[in-house]
């Protein structure tokens, strides 16, 4: 059988590579996801998740993450946990748990500290001073603070046909002491089934909680449609509905994957997602709304890649914001 | 137009029979949930939601609860939350914003504070009973410590055919520190769209967010089934998937309502639950897994109400468990 993984933004990329070549080799899906992930956690310029993420209004970092297995359903999730190295790695263990599988705020950060999980400082000296930078913004031009809310989330299927998701994000920067997004939350931000395929989100949870958008992904899948066609009718007809009924709609974007190894695709903004399959190397790819309800898919470009690596690595003294 | 309102067990008679006479009169379906969940939550004699509801494995009582608008979709909620009279209050108000909308821990307690909703010890001594016995009872027989999840969820139809859902509980009895179940999860513990109607669930959370089942039923009455053939079909397949790939699957329950006021419920547990409708008073019923995927109801006998009536309220000095 064919193998895949698919993932949100240009920050999966290296993981992605990596962990793609060892699911050409016969590698577990799970284990996949979770060594990819912990990979964007643990670098540094990558200031949305993981170590280096951006911190909370009282300039706390307080990380969520989840994990599903595709084969049995099993989910596992933390939100709020504090300076815990791999918040992915306590949400895999946590979705071998028949009770108490979701753990928030202080219970999550002892259940991990007390389960030998690596402990460490996650603010770095860039998020801190990103933080103040924000915060002078904030109170200078009266603007709201939230902003930036890049999950990583990655669907992987391997040789034996199991599926996996997971996710994992500082949420939603400036964001208030104990808020939660949509990357912890089944349905909303992931949802697999080995028998179908896997989807995640990336955006304004507050928004993708009003659509178990990840769910419905899945379920149209399972109706038959392409993973692309179920993307699409999924996210540009939420958006529409939102719009609709609320008068707006926040940023989103989600990825999915089938379990023949095809994947798709569909934003509300520019957004950078990454891919690899048996026949597909592992890229990196430019996507935003198309007409009647699509999505223009391109591959970065060089130039795209260059400046994205100068910006997330500006000289710490040079940051203007 | 026409009204109704669904809840689940027993516990929700009283406040669904008082606020369907408010929506007869055209009241709105918002306050009607608030309004309901708030005289379950402040009832000390129901052990599993608000006052009175059962600690944690640390005897501290933490609350879910959560409340969605039909019409907008807007989302809020807490998760152990502590030290609030009424976590379905919070989830309302919280409800109104387009940030920050779901907050967990310490910082779900702090806003409810500075937002000024009334603080209040919510242990009762009945419940430090409780948890004492149980903890003998654990210790002296190596049980599985967890048991008990019974959320009060709500659904309502008013007369503008505007839907609401409202889900409020102490989760699992003797749960981790920080455990967050189905109850504030949409798509899992509850969802509601107006131009369709609503479900919300109640059991195992840990197993109701493997398969989002509050959103699935509201998918199904959307593709047009009616409510009890939506429930059954969601409810008794999901068992048999959980089952089939996972070996067990936990207790759950479900009820939905439509915009017409059609109401349905399934349920793999014997399970109580009141519905009242523009032709139907406020009625508590019993309901278990029927043959061929559909559900057994009746009517509560006044022996079954007698009964629970002395379970509840059985002396704290004869308290056996």
């Amino acid at each position: 059988m064919t193998y895949g993984m698919i993932a949100t933004w240009r920050m999966a990329y290296e993981g992605v590579a990596k962990m793609a070549r060892e699911l050409a080799k016969g590698g577990d899906a799970g284990q996949s996801i979770v060594e990819a992930i912990k990979m964007v956690e643990d670098y540094p310029y990558y200031k949305s998740v993981g170590f280096g993420g951006l911190p909370n209004e009282d300039c706390q970092l307080e990380l969520d993450a989840a994990y599903m297995d595709g084969d049995n359903f099993d989910v596992g999730a933390v939100a709020g946990i504090q300076q815990t190295k791999n918040p992915i790695a306590v949400a895999e263990r946590l979705s071998h748990e028949r009770f108490n599988s979701f753990l928030v705020g202080s219970g999550a950060t002892k259940y991990a500290r007390e389960q030998g999980f690596e402990q460490q400082e996650m603010i770095t000296d860039r998020a801190k001073r990103m933080w103040e930078l924000r915060l002078e913004e904030i109170q200078k031009n009266n603007l709201s603070p939230y902003d930036g809310h890049d999950t990583v989330g990655m669907v992987s299927l391997d040789r034996r046909g199991k599926m996996v998701v997971g996710t994992s994000s500082s949420g939603l920067f400036m964001k208030k002491s104990g808020r939660v997004g949509d990357s912890p939350l089944s349905g909303s931000g992931f949802y697999v089934d080995s028998e179908i395929g896997g989807a995640t989100a990336t955006g304004l949870g507050e928004d993708l909680m009003k659509g178990c958008l990840s769910y419905e992904t899945v379920a149209l899948m399972g109706q038959g449609l392409s993973p692309q066609k179920a993307v699409d009718q999924v996210v540009y007809r939420f958006n529409d509905k939102l719009i609709k009924r609320k008068g707006k709609a926040g940023a989103f974007s989600l990825v999915c994957l089938n379990n023949r190894g095809q994947w798709g695709i569909a934003t509300n903004v520019e957004f950078s997602f990454v891919a690899a399959t048996e026949t597909e190397k592992a890229e990196i790819y430019l996507a935003r709304p198309g007409k009647n309800q699509t999505t223009e898919i391109e591959v970065a470009t060089a130039e795209w890649l260059k400046a994205y690596d100068l910006r997330i690595k500006q000289p710490l003294e040079k940051l203007t914001r």
